[in-house]
């Protein structure tokens, strides 16, 4: 284990073969864990992270000096209660925040390797990620949960590991990325590429950055995690810090102002080329097709006792998406919970404090560890 | 009257105040017209365009050379017949297709305007309009209809000239735009601004285009014009001439090369600084607001009889913001029909070939002829 900059990190040196082809070796996974791990070693709970989170899941970021992604969720006397479990979580590859990924340097260049970083899939993120069981040598994990692109992980982590968590707990996702969640990931990726700093992925070497780009793809982004009434209840068509309309095209709307602040401050904290690589594995994702067209068959030599959880005004990875993996478990008989959380949060609800999720999903994890323990 | 490259236009030569304080004269307004209009000047349709359309409504675009923009409403024996009534559509003011724009040259510098061009909103391209009235000297229009932009149009139009139009039209649009939709024009013009050719507006005068960033606007613009389901049914997960997935950032799925595409041809056709101007306009248009928060008060003295049409798979105008339009002019006891067509193909159902639409459109447009004239 090595810690840097307050990152832990354990290196990888079992070689891994991507879905790409390229096989990668002697990498970093950075990770960080909350509560203890007892001396059954059944407590533990890997937490996958979304597109833009990391391994700081609670407490404060030491990084970003701001709270951790799911500090409503996970913590001391929280819905992920520290004081009994476990808490494990990673920075997927292909991330920033410690694990492998495009602003690595290329030992045999001494250059970062930008696009020459090899296109990396959520099998692949599973995969790399499943060396922390060894690291910390548990045999079996009592859960993974994760939301959005952690919920994905979850899914792709049973279908791949079917005797490693006694729980899963996917949460607003999906088991194929839609034509317009696609759509939206390749207008982030085009606004970066369309920066004329990115310079074909290189920037780092060139001592430059795709800011621009980067803050436009992060505000779209945005959007897509709130939903219209949500929006329309919280700024409306408020005014920012001005009694009428300055006619002109500065920040008239609260709106406008909070999507600059959003995509100001994310590029303080996350690279371009992640973004590029971490979204094209969201869209890569299609755990139907990987089984032949049937999700069933993904899930059918496990005997983990799945929760899904949806929220009324998800439009990104709307129930319907997230039943189709209920509909694929019960074609099966295996052990899976359904609940639709009513909310106009958005996709964002697994993130925020809405006190009807984190009850429930207090109550599943905590009922749960009760009976398989 | 005037005509360059195709284009007819009229010069207003009577000062405009626009809502921003300043005043313009001297000023064109790019049109066309389609049909004849007949001795009592009693079947003239003044079509509004939204955000990204002109005045090239039907047959066959002389500057684009493809089918004008609202070809399967407009035309002989369509829904808006052409052989029946006297059809003039308006480049709006801010726009670049002929009407007075940001892409105009300043007499008095000899530079392209750019920025300097001044803010407009939605009643000042209707109060620019206006003078096509007594251009061809029609006191009252049969009709005036349009989607979109094009709606508020409508609605403006009425409000401002209540005894002009027999019969309005206004299509999946609003009286007040939205949080969210002002959030995605935020995004388009921050998308604009990001480009370093966009020079702060200037770049005509340096010979320079921002056109990646506005290629990236119009990426966002179409999905919003597009459902979730609309896009899953015709794209889904379907590759871009490929067998498998390529492991690159090339368009691997064909809604990645739609959207590319659709990016590409449109900054053929529009201007970057159009682009701003327009979505800003749409940003300010709030009807409710300057009638003191009452829509009603709008059209409190109008005998124009309205008839609102919306699609259920629209999520930027979605019915509920047009049925805010009908119950205002329900409350004053208006005459005013409503429908809502059931459609997967989102807001831009209205420049499709939806049959149930035309249909209806064609139906109203021609019972309500027989009834006025």
């Amino acid at each position: 284990m090595n810690t840097t900059n307050n990152i832990k990190n354990i290196t990888v040196n079992k070689p891994l073969k991507l879905d790409c082809g390229e096989t990668i070796n002697n990498f970093p996974i950075a990770y960080e864990t909350y509560g203890s791990l007892n001396e059954k070693k059944d407590n533990a709970i890997l937490v996958f992270h979304a597109l833009t989170g990391d391994q700081f899941v609670s407490g404060t970021n030491p990084i970003t000096k701001k709270d951790g992604w799911w500090s409503y969720a996970v913590g001391p006397n929280k819905a992920i209660d520290t004081n009994k479990y476990f808490v494990i979580c990673a920075n997927v590859i292909g991330g920033c925040m410690g694990s492998y990924g495009p602003s690595n340097v290329d030992p045999n260049t001494n250059k970062i390797l930008g696009t020459n970083f090899p296109i990396i899939t959520i099998n692949d993120m599973v995969n790399a990620q499943y060396n922390l069981l060894g690291f910390f040598k548990i045999d079996q994990l009592f859960c993974v949960a994760g939301g959005s692109m952690g919920g994905m992980q979850v899914l792709q982590f049973v279908a791949n590991f079917p005797d490693k968590a006694k729980i899963a707990i996917p949460i607003a996702c999906t088991a194929s990325h839609s034509a317009q969640n696609i759509a939206f990931n390749e207008l982030g990726r085009q606004s970066i590429m369309a920066d004329s700093n990115w310079l074909s992925g290189n920037y780092s070497n060139e001592k430059s950055n795709p800011d621009k780009g980067l803050a436009v793809a992060r505000m779209a982004a945005h959007i897509t995690y709130l939903s219209k009434n949500g929006l329309q209840e919280k700024f409306g068509r408020k005014l920012q810090e001005r009694d009428d309309l300055k006619f002109g095209f500065d920040a008239d709307f609260q709106i406008e102002s909070y999507l600059r602040y959003q995509g100001s401050v994310f590029v303080d904290r996350f690279d371009a080329n992640s973004y590029l690589y971490i979204t094209r594995a969201m869209d890569y994702f299609d755990l139907i097709k990987q089984y032949d067209g049937n999700l069933s068959k993904a899930f059918v030599n496990s005997k983990t006792k799945f929760f899904v959880i949806s929220f009324t005004s998800d439009w990104l990875y709307p129930t319907s998406e997230n039943k189709e993996i209920v509909i694929a478990l019960n074609a099966i008989g295996a052990d899976v919970g359904f609940v639709e959380i009513e909310t106009d949060k958005g996709h964002d609800s697994f993130l925020l404090d809405v006190p009807e999720f984190l009850k429930t999903l207090k109550s599943f994890i905590n009922a749960s560890y009760l009976k398989v323990k």
